[in-house]
Protein backbone atom coordinates (compact mmCIF):
# COMPACT_ATOMS: atom_id res chain seq x y z
CA UNK A 1 0.00 0.00 0.00
CA UNK A 2 3.01 2.44 1.04
CA UNK A 3 4.23 2.01 -2.48
CA UNK A 4 1.17 3.79 -3.80
CA UNK A 5 1.91 7.35 -2.52
CA UNK A 6 5.15 7.16 -4.46
CA UNK A 7 3.43 7.50 -7.12
CA UNK A 8 3.81 11.06 -8.88
CA UNK A 9 1.18 13.87 -9.38
CA UNK A 10 1.17 13.28 -13.30
CA UNK A 11 0.60 9.00 -12.07
CA UNK A 12 -2.22 9.91 -10.47
CA UNK A 13 -3.52 12.31 -13.01
CA UNK A 14 -3.55 9.39 -15.95
CA UNK A 15 -5.25 6.86 -13.59
CA UNK A 16 -7.96 9.24 -12.63
CA UNK A 17 -8.75 9.52 -16.47
CA UNK A 18 -8.50 5.71 -16.56
CA UNK A 19 -10.76 5.12 -14.12
CA UNK A 20 -13.71 7.81 -15.38
CA UNK A 21 -13.21 5.92 -18.92
CA UNK A 22 -13.68 2.66 -17.69
CA UNK A 23 -16.55 3.25 -15.61
CA UNK A 24 -18.51 5.35 -18.91
CA UNK A 25 -17.16 2.33 -21.05
CA UNK A 26 -18.74 -0.20 -18.58
CA UNK A 27 -22.30 2.07 -19.37
CA UNK A 28 -22.20 2.49 -22.57
CA UNK A 29 -20.73 -1.36 -23.15
CA UNK A 30 -23.43 -2.92 -20.86
CA UNK A 31 -26.30 -0.25 -20.70
CA UNK A 32 -26.56 1.23 -24.98
CA UNK A 33 -24.35 -0.68 -27.08
CA UNK A 34 -25.12 -4.81 -27.05
CA UNK A 35 -23.62 -7.62 -29.25
CA UNK A 36 -25.17 -8.43 -32.95
CA UNK A 37 -27.47 -11.18 -31.56
CA UNK A 38 -28.65 -8.90 -28.98
CA UNK A 39 -29.35 -6.20 -31.36
CA UNK A 40 -31.92 -8.44 -33.31
CA UNK A 41 -34.16 -9.24 -29.98
CA UNK A 42 -33.79 -5.54 -29.38
CA UNK A 43 -35.25 -4.20 -33.00
CA UNK A 44 -37.91 -7.24 -33.02
CA UNK A 45 -39.76 -5.08 -29.88
CA UNK A 46 -42.17 -2.91 -31.23
CA UNK A 47 -40.78 0.87 -30.76
CA UNK A 48 -43.22 3.37 -28.91
CA UNK A 49 -42.01 5.94 -31.06
CA UNK A 50 -44.98 7.76 -32.40
CA UNK A 51 -47.18 7.99 -29.25
CA UNK A 52 -49.59 9.99 -30.93
CA UNK A 53 -50.49 7.05 -33.20
CA UNK A 54 -50.26 3.83 -31.66
CA UNK A 55 -50.17 0.66 -33.94
CA UNK A 56 -46.23 2.20 -35.69
CA UNK A 57 -45.52 -1.00 -37.22
CA UNK A 58 -48.32 -2.09 -39.12
CA UNK A 59 -49.49 1.00 -39.91
CA UNK A 60 -47.94 1.08 -43.70
CA UNK A 61 -51.07 -1.50 -44.11
CA UNK A 62 -54.01 0.75 -42.82
CA UNK A 63 -52.76 4.25 -43.44
CA UNK A 64 -53.97 4.09 -47.19
CA UNK A 65 -57.22 2.51 -46.35
CA UNK A 66 -57.76 4.67 -43.65
CA UNK A 67 -61.09 7.09 -44.38
CA UNK A 68 -59.11 9.23 -47.13
CA UNK A 69 -61.53 12.51 -47.77
CA UNK A 70 -63.98 12.16 -51.09
CA UNK A 71 -62.88 14.11 -53.54
CA UNK A 72 -66.11 16.02 -53.02
CA UNK A 73 -65.21 17.35 -49.83
CA UNK A 74 -62.34 19.25 -52.60
CA UNK A 75 -65.13 20.40 -55.09
CA UNK A 76 -68.82 19.98 -54.81
CA UNK A 77 -69.52 18.81 -58.33
CA UNK A 78 -73.08 20.43 -57.63
CA UNK A 79 -72.35 23.50 -57.07
CA UNK A 80 -68.75 24.93 -57.97
CA UNK A 81 -68.84 27.08 -60.44
CA UNK A 82 -66.67 27.12 -63.68
CA UNK A 83 -63.16 28.10 -63.60
CA UNK A 84 -61.08 30.21 -66.04
CA UNK A 85 -57.91 28.59 -67.63
CA UNK A 86 -56.06 32.30 -68.56
CA UNK A 87 -52.99 30.55 -67.50
CA UNK A 88 -53.45 27.25 -68.99
CA UNK A 89 -54.05 29.26 -72.32
CA UNK A 90 -50.11 30.94 -71.63
CA UNK A 91 -48.88 27.63 -71.45
CA UNK A 92 -50.50 25.81 -74.37
CA UNK A 93 -49.89 28.59 -76.55
CA UNK A 94 -45.70 28.29 -75.72
CA UNK A 95 -46.19 24.89 -76.45
CA UNK A 96 -48.13 24.92 -79.38
CA UNK A 97 -45.41 27.91 -80.90
CA UNK A 98 -42.46 25.88 -80.24
CA UNK A 99 -44.54 22.71 -81.88
CA UNK A 100 -44.41 25.36 -84.48
CA UNK A 101 -41.17 26.54 -84.24
CA UNK A 102 -39.86 22.82 -84.76
CA UNK A 103 -41.99 22.04 -87.22
CA UNK A 104 -40.53 25.13 -89.52
CA UNK A 105 -37.07 23.64 -89.03
CA UNK A 106 -35.84 21.77 -91.97
CA UNK A 107 -39.10 21.14 -92.66
CA UNK A 108 -40.00 18.62 -90.65
CA UNK A 109 -44.27 18.92 -90.45
CA UNK A 110 -43.75 19.08 -94.69
CA UNK A 111 -41.71 15.39 -94.52
CA UNK A 112 -43.79 13.67 -91.90
CA UNK A 113 -47.07 15.09 -93.77
CA UNK A 114 -45.52 14.09 -96.95
CA UNK A 115 -45.03 10.62 -95.88
CA UNK A 116 -48.19 10.22 -94.44
CA UNK A 117 -49.91 10.91 -97.30
CA UNK A 118 -47.66 9.11 -99.88
CA UNK A 119 -47.69 5.62 -97.32
CA UNK A 120 -49.40 1.97 -97.69
CA UNK A 121 -52.64 3.25 -97.47
CA UNK A 122 -52.68 5.76 -100.59
CA UNK A 123 -55.29 4.54 -102.94
CA UNK A 124 -53.39 3.12 -106.27
CA UNK A 125 -55.65 5.56 -108.70
CA UNK A 126 -54.24 8.48 -106.53
CA UNK A 127 -50.40 9.62 -108.61
CA UNK A 128 -47.59 11.16 -105.84
CA UNK A 129 -49.01 13.49 -103.48
CA UNK A 130 -46.38 16.80 -103.54
CA UNK A 131 -47.20 18.60 -100.67
CA UNK A 132 -46.82 22.64 -101.78
CA UNK A 133 -47.33 24.37 -98.86
CA UNK A 134 -48.25 23.90 -95.05
CA UNK A 135 -49.39 26.05 -92.31
CA UNK A 136 -50.00 25.45 -88.81
CA UNK A 137 -51.87 28.87 -88.08
CA UNK A 138 -50.52 31.76 -86.05
CA UNK A 139 -53.44 32.01 -83.14
CA UNK A 140 -53.70 29.86 -79.81
CA UNK A 141 -56.72 27.98 -78.90
CA UNK A 142 -58.44 29.23 -75.80
CA UNK A 143 -59.62 27.02 -73.15
CA UNK A 144 -62.17 28.37 -70.35
CA UNK A 145 -65.17 27.32 -68.26
CA UNK A 146 -63.60 24.91 -66.60
CA UNK A 147 -65.47 22.03 -64.26
CA UNK A 148 -65.38 19.08 -62.90
CA UNK A 149 -68.24 16.63 -63.63
CA UNK A 150 -69.23 12.82 -63.18
CA UNK A 151 -68.11 10.31 -65.59
CA UNK A 152 -70.94 9.52 -67.43
CA UNK A 153 -70.02 5.54 -68.04
CA UNK A 154 -68.28 5.65 -63.76
CA UNK A 155 -70.66 7.58 -61.01
CA UNK A 156 -67.30 7.44 -59.05
CA UNK A 157 -64.78 8.69 -61.79
CA UNK A 158 -64.46 12.29 -62.20
CA UNK A 159 -63.52 14.37 -65.06
CA UNK A 160 -62.88 17.91 -65.93
CA UNK A 161 -64.40 19.65 -69.01
CA UNK A 162 -63.95 22.71 -70.70
CA UNK A 163 -64.78 24.63 -73.74
CA UNK A 164 -62.50 24.97 -76.80
CA UNK A 165 -62.22 27.72 -78.85
CA UNK A 166 -59.94 27.86 -81.73
CA UNK A 167 -60.34 30.50 -84.66
CA UNK A 168 -56.93 30.63 -86.76
CA UNK A 169 -56.35 29.57 -90.78
CA UNK A 170 -54.61 26.00 -90.58
CA UNK A 171 -54.06 25.19 -94.00
CA UNK A 172 -51.87 22.77 -96.14
CA UNK A 173 -52.08 22.79 -100.50
CA UNK A 174 -51.27 19.42 -102.39
CA UNK A 175 -50.67 18.53 -105.88
CA UNK A 176 -51.47 14.55 -106.69
CA UNK A 177 -53.21 13.37 -110.21
CA UNK A 178 -55.98 10.96 -110.66
CA UNK A 179 -54.48 7.82 -112.80
CA UNK A 180 -56.88 6.11 -115.75
CA UNK A 181 -55.04 2.65 -115.38
CA UNK A 182 -57.42 1.19 -118.59
CA UNK A 183 -55.93 0.25 -120.97
CA UNK A 184 -52.85 0.10 -120.01
CA UNK A 185 -51.17 1.43 -115.86
CA UNK A 186 -51.37 5.19 -116.42
CA UNK A 187 -52.69 5.62 -119.49
CA UNK A 188 -53.34 9.07 -118.56
CA UNK A 189 -53.48 11.46 -115.60
CA UNK A 190 -55.81 13.63 -114.08
CA UNK A 191 -54.06 16.54 -112.43
CA UNK A 192 -55.46 17.59 -109.26
CA UNK A 193 -54.57 20.04 -106.91
CA UNK A 194 -56.65 20.82 -103.41
CA UNK A 195 -56.08 23.78 -100.59
CA UNK A 196 -57.41 22.65 -97.34
CA UNK A 197 -57.79 25.00 -94.89
CA UNK A 198 -59.21 24.44 -91.21
CA UNK A 199 -60.64 27.72 -90.09
CA UNK A 200 -61.90 26.98 -86.61
CA UNK A 201 -62.59 24.14 -83.83
CA UNK A 202 -65.39 25.08 -81.40
CA UNK A 203 -65.99 21.59 -78.98
CA UNK A 204 -65.54 20.58 -75.19
CA UNK A 205 -62.73 18.69 -74.04
CA UNK A 206 -62.85 16.51 -71.12
CA UNK A 207 -59.19 15.23 -69.01
CA UNK A 208 -59.99 11.95 -66.96
CA UNK A 209 -57.80 9.63 -65.24
CA UNK A 210 -58.44 6.12 -65.61
CA UNK A 211 -56.81 4.01 -62.82
CA UNK A 212 -54.40 1.21 -63.62
CA UNK A 213 -55.98 -2.17 -63.10
CA UNK A 214 -53.89 -4.23 -60.64
CA UNK A 215 -52.30 -5.88 -63.47
CA UNK A 216 -51.92 -2.87 -65.43
CA UNK A 217 -49.63 -1.17 -63.46
CA UNK A 218 -50.53 2.19 -65.18
CA UNK A 219 -52.52 4.58 -65.65
CA UNK A 220 -53.66 7.04 -67.85
CA UNK A 221 -54.45 11.00 -68.70
CA UNK A 222 -57.12 10.76 -70.87
CA UNK A 223 -58.19 13.43 -73.48
CA UNK A 224 -61.78 13.41 -75.64
CA UNK A 225 -63.98 15.47 -76.95
CA UNK A 226 -68.07 15.60 -77.05
CA UNK A 227 -69.76 14.44 -80.04
CA UNK A 228 -71.13 17.93 -80.67
CA UNK A 229 -68.04 19.25 -81.30
CA UNK A 230 -67.75 22.06 -85.03
CA UNK A 231 -64.58 22.21 -87.27
CA UNK A 232 -64.99 24.73 -90.32
CA UNK A 233 -62.99 23.38 -93.07
CA UNK A 234 -62.89 25.16 -96.47
CA UNK A 235 -61.76 23.05 -99.39
CA UNK A 236 -60.89 24.29 -102.73
CA UNK A 237 -59.77 22.19 -105.85
CA UNK A 238 -58.52 22.83 -109.23
CA UNK A 239 -58.98 19.57 -111.93
CA UNK A 240 -57.34 18.96 -115.02
CA UNK A 241 -54.60 20.58 -116.94
CA UNK A 242 -55.23 22.81 -120.03
CA UNK A 243 -59.22 23.52 -119.05
CA UNK A 244 -59.49 23.27 -115.13
CA UNK A 245 -62.32 22.86 -112.65
CA UNK A 246 -62.65 24.48 -109.70
CA UNK A 247 -64.11 23.97 -106.42
CA UNK A 248 -66.01 20.60 -107.50
CA UNK A 249 -68.48 20.11 -104.86
CA UNK A 250 -68.18 16.08 -105.07
CA UNK A 251 -64.22 16.73 -104.14
CA UNK A 252 -64.79 18.89 -101.09
CA UNK A 253 -67.49 16.65 -99.13
CA UNK A 254 -65.06 13.60 -99.86
CA UNK A 255 -62.42 15.48 -98.37
CA UNK A 256 -64.51 17.20 -95.58
CA UNK A 257 -65.77 13.49 -95.02
CA UNK A 258 -62.64 12.00 -94.17
CA UNK A 259 -60.82 14.87 -92.24
CA UNK A 260 -64.13 14.58 -89.76
CA UNK A 261 -63.28 10.66 -89.30
CA UNK A 262 -60.14 10.69 -88.79
CA UNK A 263 -60.97 13.29 -85.98
CA UNK A 264 -64.11 11.50 -85.07
CA UNK A 265 -62.27 7.92 -85.03
CA UNK A 266 -59.35 9.06 -82.28
CA UNK A 267 -60.20 12.37 -80.23
CA UNK A 268 -64.12 12.28 -79.86
CA UNK A 269 -65.95 10.25 -77.33
CA UNK A 270 -66.09 6.93 -77.37
CA UNK A 271 -62.58 7.21 -78.66
CA UNK A 272 -59.36 9.45 -77.12
CA UNK A 273 -56.51 10.51 -76.84
CA UNK A 274 -53.95 8.96 -73.97
CA UNK A 275 -50.74 9.96 -72.27
CA UNK A 276 -49.49 6.79 -69.78
CA UNK A 277 -48.51 8.28 -66.15
CA UNK A 278 -45.00 6.58 -65.55
CA UNK A 279 -45.71 4.04 -62.01
CA UNK A 280 -43.21 6.04 -59.91
CA UNK A 281 -42.56 3.10 -57.77
CA UNK A 282 -40.53 -0.27 -59.57
CA UNK A 283 -43.11 -3.29 -59.34
CA UNK A 284 -41.08 -7.11 -58.74
CA UNK A 285 -41.90 -7.27 -62.65
CA UNK A 286 -39.96 -4.34 -63.77
CA UNK A 287 -36.96 -5.18 -61.21
CA UNK A 288 -36.97 -8.30 -62.51
CA UNK A 289 -36.59 -7.01 -66.22
CA UNK A 290 -33.97 -4.57 -64.91
CA UNK A 291 -31.73 -7.25 -63.87
CA UNK A 292 -32.82 -9.42 -66.67
CA UNK A 293 -31.38 -6.19 -69.10
CA UNK A 294 -28.58 -5.62 -66.95
CA UNK A 295 -27.40 -9.41 -66.84
CA UNK B 1 -75.42 7.15 -149.36
CA UNK B 2 -78.66 5.20 -149.97
CA UNK B 3 -77.70 2.02 -148.28
CA UNK B 4 -77.27 4.22 -145.27
CA UNK B 5 -80.59 4.15 -144.73
CA UNK B 6 -81.00 0.18 -144.80
CA UNK B 7 -79.34 -0.07 -141.48
CA UNK B 8 -81.87 -0.56 -138.92
CA UNK B 9 -82.95 0.93 -135.82
CA UNK B 10 -80.76 -0.86 -133.40
CA UNK B 11 -77.32 0.06 -135.53
CA UNK B 12 -78.61 3.24 -135.50
CA UNK B 13 -78.87 3.86 -131.94
CA UNK B 14 -75.21 1.97 -131.07
CA UNK B 15 -73.51 4.19 -134.14
CA UNK B 16 -75.35 7.35 -132.30
CA UNK B 17 -74.02 6.48 -128.71
CA UNK B 18 -70.53 5.97 -130.19
CA UNK B 19 -70.41 9.42 -131.69
CA UNK B 20 -70.98 11.04 -128.38
CA UNK B 21 -68.37 8.33 -126.74
CA UNK B 22 -65.85 9.81 -129.02
CA UNK B 23 -66.59 13.28 -128.30
CA UNK B 24 -66.19 12.83 -124.55
CA UNK B 25 -63.17 10.84 -125.19
CA UNK B 26 -61.88 13.74 -127.32
CA UNK B 27 -62.87 16.64 -125.07
CA UNK B 28 -61.52 14.19 -121.67
CA UNK B 29 -58.16 13.01 -123.60
CA UNK B 30 -57.37 16.49 -125.21
CA UNK B 31 -58.86 18.77 -122.30
CA UNK B 32 -58.66 17.11 -119.13
CA UNK B 33 -56.01 14.36 -118.93
CA UNK B 34 -52.21 14.65 -120.19
CA UNK B 35 -49.33 12.40 -120.47
CA UNK B 36 -47.18 11.78 -117.94
CA UNK B 37 -44.76 14.32 -119.45
CA UNK B 38 -47.38 16.65 -119.71
CA UNK B 39 -48.31 16.21 -116.35
CA UNK B 40 -44.77 17.59 -114.93
CA UNK B 41 -45.22 21.28 -116.50
CA UNK B 42 -48.25 21.38 -115.48
CA UNK B 43 -47.86 21.48 -111.86
CA UNK B 44 -44.71 23.26 -111.47
CA UNK B 45 -46.90 26.56 -113.15
CA UNK B 46 -48.10 27.76 -109.56
CA UNK B 47 -52.51 27.06 -108.87
CA UNK B 48 -53.93 30.52 -107.60
CA UNK B 49 -55.99 28.37 -105.53
CA UNK B 50 -56.81 30.64 -102.58
CA UNK B 51 -57.41 33.87 -104.30
CA UNK B 52 -58.31 35.57 -100.54
CA UNK B 53 -54.50 34.60 -100.12
CA UNK B 54 -52.27 35.51 -103.61
CA UNK B 55 -48.58 33.24 -102.48
CA UNK B 56 -49.89 29.77 -102.45
CA UNK B 57 -46.63 27.94 -103.13
CA UNK B 58 -44.26 29.85 -100.20
CA UNK B 59 -46.41 30.49 -97.65
CA UNK B 60 -45.05 27.61 -95.17
CA UNK B 61 -42.26 29.70 -94.91
CA UNK B 62 -43.79 32.87 -94.24
CA UNK B 63 -46.59 32.13 -92.01
CA UNK B 64 -44.66 30.95 -89.36
CA UNK B 65 -43.04 34.38 -89.48
CA UNK B 66 -46.29 36.34 -89.96
CA UNK B 67 -46.62 38.38 -86.94
CA UNK B 68 -48.32 35.72 -84.31
CA UNK B 69 -50.29 37.01 -81.90
CA UNK B 70 -47.95 37.61 -78.49
CA UNK B 71 -48.99 36.13 -75.86
CA UNK B 72 -49.60 39.33 -73.77
CA UNK B 73 -52.63 39.61 -76.14
CA UNK B 74 -54.10 36.52 -74.03
CA UNK B 75 -52.85 37.35 -70.77
CA UNK B 76 -52.05 41.08 -69.65
CA UNK B 77 -49.49 40.22 -66.88
CA UNK B 78 -49.97 43.16 -64.94
CA UNK B 79 -54.11 43.23 -64.95
CA UNK B 80 -54.74 40.30 -64.77
CA UNK B 81 -56.16 38.48 -62.00
CA UNK B 82 -55.17 35.25 -59.99
CA UNK B 83 -57.22 32.42 -60.78
CA UNK B 84 -58.31 29.44 -58.90
CA UNK B 85 -57.74 25.87 -59.36
CA UNK B 86 -59.76 23.46 -57.82
CA UNK B 87 -60.24 21.29 -61.10
CA UNK B 88 -56.54 20.87 -60.85
CA UNK B 89 -56.89 19.96 -57.91
CA UNK B 90 -59.25 17.06 -58.07
CA UNK B 91 -56.95 15.91 -61.19
CA UNK B 92 -53.77 16.01 -59.09
CA UNK B 93 -55.88 14.39 -56.30
CA UNK B 94 -57.16 11.30 -58.25
CA UNK B 95 -53.17 11.17 -59.88
CA UNK B 96 -51.76 11.05 -56.34
CA UNK B 97 -54.55 8.55 -55.43
CA UNK B 98 -53.10 6.26 -58.23
CA UNK B 99 -49.58 6.50 -56.65
CA UNK B 100 -50.71 5.84 -53.25
CA UNK B 101 -52.69 3.19 -54.20
CA UNK B 102 -49.39 1.30 -56.77
CA UNK B 103 -47.47 2.21 -53.50
CA UNK B 104 -49.44 -0.27 -51.45
CA UNK B 105 -49.91 -3.06 -53.90
CA UNK B 106 -46.77 -5.63 -53.09
CA UNK B 107 -45.10 -2.68 -50.73
CA UNK B 108 -44.12 -1.26 -53.61
CA UNK B 109 -42.80 2.03 -52.11
CA UNK B 110 -41.66 -0.24 -48.71
CA UNK B 111 -38.90 -1.67 -51.40
CA UNK B 112 -37.73 1.45 -53.05
CA UNK B 113 -37.26 3.32 -50.06
CA UNK B 114 -35.35 0.47 -48.03
CA UNK B 115 -33.51 -0.31 -51.73
CA UNK B 116 -32.99 3.69 -51.63
CA UNK B 117 -31.48 3.75 -47.63
CA UNK B 118 -29.41 0.67 -48.18
CA UNK B 119 -27.52 1.74 -51.58
CA UNK B 120 -24.04 2.58 -51.78
CA UNK B 121 -24.37 5.72 -49.95
CA UNK B 122 -24.90 4.41 -47.04
CA UNK B 123 -22.21 5.44 -44.30
CA UNK B 124 -20.14 2.44 -42.99
CA UNK B 125 -20.95 3.20 -39.73
CA UNK B 126 -25.03 3.02 -39.81
CA UNK B 127 -26.05 -0.81 -39.88
CA UNK B 128 -28.71 -2.24 -42.27
CA UNK B 129 -31.74 0.20 -42.56
CA UNK B 130 -35.17 -1.59 -42.01
CA UNK B 131 -38.35 0.30 -42.85
CA UNK B 132 -40.97 -0.60 -40.21
CA UNK B 133 -43.64 1.72 -41.20
CA UNK B 134 -44.72 4.33 -43.82
CA UNK B 135 -47.54 5.95 -45.21
CA UNK B 136 -47.65 8.48 -47.96
CA UNK B 137 -50.56 10.34 -46.39
CA UNK B 138 -54.51 10.34 -46.83
CA UNK B 139 -55.13 14.10 -48.10
CA UNK B 140 -54.65 15.77 -50.52
CA UNK B 141 -52.36 19.18 -51.93
CA UNK B 142 -54.24 22.26 -52.57
CA UNK B 143 -53.18 24.78 -55.23
CA UNK B 144 -54.63 28.20 -55.83
CA UNK B 145 -53.69 31.84 -56.48
CA UNK B 146 -52.23 30.81 -60.12
CA UNK B 147 -51.09 33.85 -62.32
CA UNK B 148 -48.92 34.08 -65.27
CA UNK B 149 -45.38 36.04 -64.55
CA UNK B 150 -42.69 37.18 -66.44
CA UNK B 151 -39.63 35.06 -65.90
CA UNK B 152 -37.01 36.53 -63.93
CA UNK B 153 -34.13 35.84 -65.98
CA UNK B 154 -35.85 36.07 -69.40
CA UNK B 155 -38.20 39.01 -69.70
CA UNK B 156 -39.66 37.58 -72.87
CA UNK B 157 -40.50 34.23 -70.84
CA UNK B 158 -43.32 33.74 -69.15
CA UNK B 159 -44.67 31.17 -66.00
CA UNK B 160 -47.29 30.26 -64.32
CA UNK B 161 -46.98 30.76 -60.45
CA UNK B 162 -49.24 28.84 -58.11
CA UNK B 163 -49.60 28.74 -54.45
CA UNK B 164 -49.57 25.25 -53.09
CA UNK B 165 -50.27 24.41 -49.38
CA UNK B 166 -50.36 20.51 -48.37
CA UNK B 167 -51.54 19.65 -44.69
CA UNK B 168 -50.84 16.08 -44.27
CA UNK B 169 -49.32 13.18 -42.20
CA UNK B 170 -46.40 11.26 -44.55
CA UNK B 171 -43.94 9.66 -42.14
CA UNK B 172 -41.97 6.69 -42.11
CA UNK B 173 -40.47 4.47 -39.00
CA UNK B 174 -37.30 2.91 -39.87
CA UNK B 175 -34.49 0.29 -37.14
CA UNK B 176 -30.54 1.04 -37.64
CA UNK B 177 -27.73 1.05 -35.91
CA UNK B 178 -24.73 2.76 -35.27
CA UNK B 179 -21.64 0.80 -35.75
CA UNK B 180 -18.32 0.77 -33.64
CA UNK B 181 -15.81 -0.52 -35.74
CA UNK B 182 -13.16 -0.19 -33.23
CA UNK B 183 -10.60 -1.73 -31.92
CA UNK B 184 -12.05 -4.34 -34.47
CA UNK B 185 -14.99 -4.20 -37.20
CA UNK B 186 -18.83 -4.11 -36.02
CA UNK B 187 -17.10 -4.52 -32.30
CA UNK B 188 -20.47 -2.96 -30.89
CA UNK B 189 -24.12 -1.35 -32.08
CA UNK B 190 -26.02 1.15 -31.10
CA UNK B 191 -29.34 0.60 -31.89
CA UNK B 192 -31.29 3.45 -33.54
CA UNK B 193 -34.94 4.17 -34.24
CA UNK B 194 -36.54 7.02 -36.14
CA UNK B 195 -39.75 8.25 -37.03
CA UNK B 196 -39.52 11.12 -40.00
CA UNK B 197 -43.24 13.14 -40.13
CA UNK B 198 -43.66 15.91 -43.00
CA UNK B 199 -46.88 17.25 -41.44
CA UNK B 200 -46.68 19.88 -43.96
CA UNK B 201 -45.16 22.06 -47.00
CA UNK B 202 -46.24 25.38 -48.07
CA UNK B 203 -44.77 27.03 -51.07
CA UNK B 204 -44.90 28.63 -54.20
CA UNK B 205 -45.11 26.26 -57.40
CA UNK B 206 -43.94 27.65 -60.81
CA UNK B 207 -44.59 26.00 -64.30
CA UNK B 208 -42.88 27.34 -66.85
CA UNK B 209 -41.07 26.32 -70.85
CA UNK B 210 -37.90 25.99 -71.72
CA UNK B 211 -37.66 26.26 -75.68
CA UNK B 212 -35.34 23.77 -77.33
CA UNK B 213 -32.63 25.05 -78.55
CA UNK B 214 -32.03 24.66 -82.43
CA UNK B 215 -29.60 21.63 -81.95
CA UNK B 216 -31.03 20.35 -78.89
CA UNK B 217 -34.69 19.32 -80.77
CA UNK B 218 -36.67 19.09 -76.77
CA UNK B 219 -38.82 21.30 -75.19
CA UNK B 220 -38.93 20.69 -71.42
CA UNK B 221 -41.88 21.66 -68.92
CA UNK B 222 -39.71 22.59 -65.73
CA UNK B 223 -41.54 22.77 -62.25
CA UNK B 224 -39.62 24.21 -59.46
CA UNK B 225 -40.32 26.28 -55.98
CA UNK B 226 -39.50 29.87 -54.56
CA UNK B 227 -36.97 29.21 -52.20
CA UNK B 228 -39.31 30.00 -49.53
CA UNK B 229 -41.16 27.18 -48.78
CA UNK B 230 -42.46 25.77 -45.50
CA UNK B 231 -41.93 22.17 -44.34
CA UNK B 232 -42.94 21.16 -41.34
CA UNK B 233 -41.17 18.01 -40.43
CA UNK B 234 -41.60 15.67 -36.89
CA UNK B 235 -38.59 13.80 -36.23
CA UNK B 236 -38.27 11.75 -33.08
CA UNK B 237 -35.51 9.14 -31.70
CA UNK B 238 -34.55 6.51 -29.28
CA UNK B 239 -31.34 5.42 -29.14
CA UNK B 240 -29.98 2.67 -26.91
CA UNK B 241 -30.53 -1.37 -26.47
CA UNK B 242 -31.71 -1.83 -22.38
CA UNK B 243 -31.79 1.62 -21.28
CA UNK B 244 -33.03 4.26 -24.54
CA UNK B 245 -32.54 7.69 -25.11
CA UNK B 246 -35.70 9.79 -26.73
CA UNK B 247 -35.42 12.55 -29.31
CA UNK B 248 -31.97 13.43 -29.41
CA UNK B 249 -32.35 17.33 -31.03
CA UNK B 250 -28.85 16.30 -32.22
CA UNK B 251 -30.36 13.53 -34.60
CA UNK B 252 -33.67 15.28 -35.07
CA UNK B 253 -31.46 18.44 -36.09
CA UNK B 254 -28.97 15.77 -38.73
CA UNK B 255 -32.47 14.29 -40.62
CA UNK B 256 -34.18 17.55 -40.69
CA UNK B 257 -31.13 19.05 -42.42
CA UNK B 258 -30.93 16.31 -45.09
CA UNK B 259 -34.09 16.01 -46.14
CA UNK B 260 -34.38 19.45 -46.52
CA UNK B 261 -30.88 19.48 -48.48
CA UNK B 262 -32.87 16.38 -50.52
CA UNK B 263 -35.23 18.81 -51.17
CA UNK B 264 -33.68 22.31 -52.21
CA UNK B 265 -31.01 20.31 -54.24
CA UNK B 266 -33.66 18.99 -56.60
CA UNK B 267 -36.94 20.83 -56.59
CA UNK B 268 -36.12 24.70 -55.41
CA UNK B 269 -35.07 27.21 -57.77
CA UNK B 270 -32.68 27.58 -59.53
CA UNK B 271 -32.81 24.16 -59.54
CA UNK B 272 -36.10 22.46 -61.20
CA UNK B 273 -37.78 19.17 -62.09
CA UNK B 274 -38.35 18.77 -65.96
CA UNK B 275 -40.52 16.29 -67.84
CA UNK B 276 -39.66 16.68 -71.68
CA UNK B 277 -41.84 17.53 -74.00
CA UNK B 278 -41.99 15.33 -77.35
CA UNK B 279 -40.93 16.49 -80.36
CA UNK B 280 -43.62 15.27 -82.66
CA UNK B 281 -42.02 16.02 -86.08
CA UNK B 282 -39.29 13.51 -86.86
CA UNK B 283 -36.30 15.07 -87.17
CA UNK B 284 -33.85 13.87 -89.93
CA UNK B 285 -31.15 12.77 -87.51
CA UNK B 286 -33.91 10.91 -86.16
CA UNK B 287 -35.44 9.34 -88.93
CA UNK B 288 -31.38 8.19 -90.14
CA UNK B 289 -31.80 6.72 -86.64
CA UNK B 290 -35.06 4.84 -87.29
CA UNK B 291 -33.43 3.54 -90.50
CA UNK B 292 -30.67 2.23 -88.80
CA UNK B 293 -32.05 0.83 -86.09
CA UNK B 294 -33.93 -0.88 -88.97
CA UNK B 295 -31.71 -2.54 -91.06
Amino acid sequence: MVQLFHLTFTQGFFIGQLSVIVIVYIFLRFFLFCTKEELKNVQEESYPLSPSNEKSTTEFNDATHKVTPSLSEIYDVKTHEEESLDWFNVLVAQALSQIRQDAVSDDAALKKLQTLFNGKRKPSFLGPIHIKSISLGQRYPVFSNCRIQAQPDDTNGLRATMDLSLEDDIHFVVNTSAVLNVPRPAFAMLPVSLSVRIVHIRGKLSIYFSQSSKSAKRAYLNFTFDPDFDMGIEIQSLVGSRSKLQDIPKIAHIIETRIRKWFITRCVSPQFQQISIPNIWPSSAREGHRQKSTE
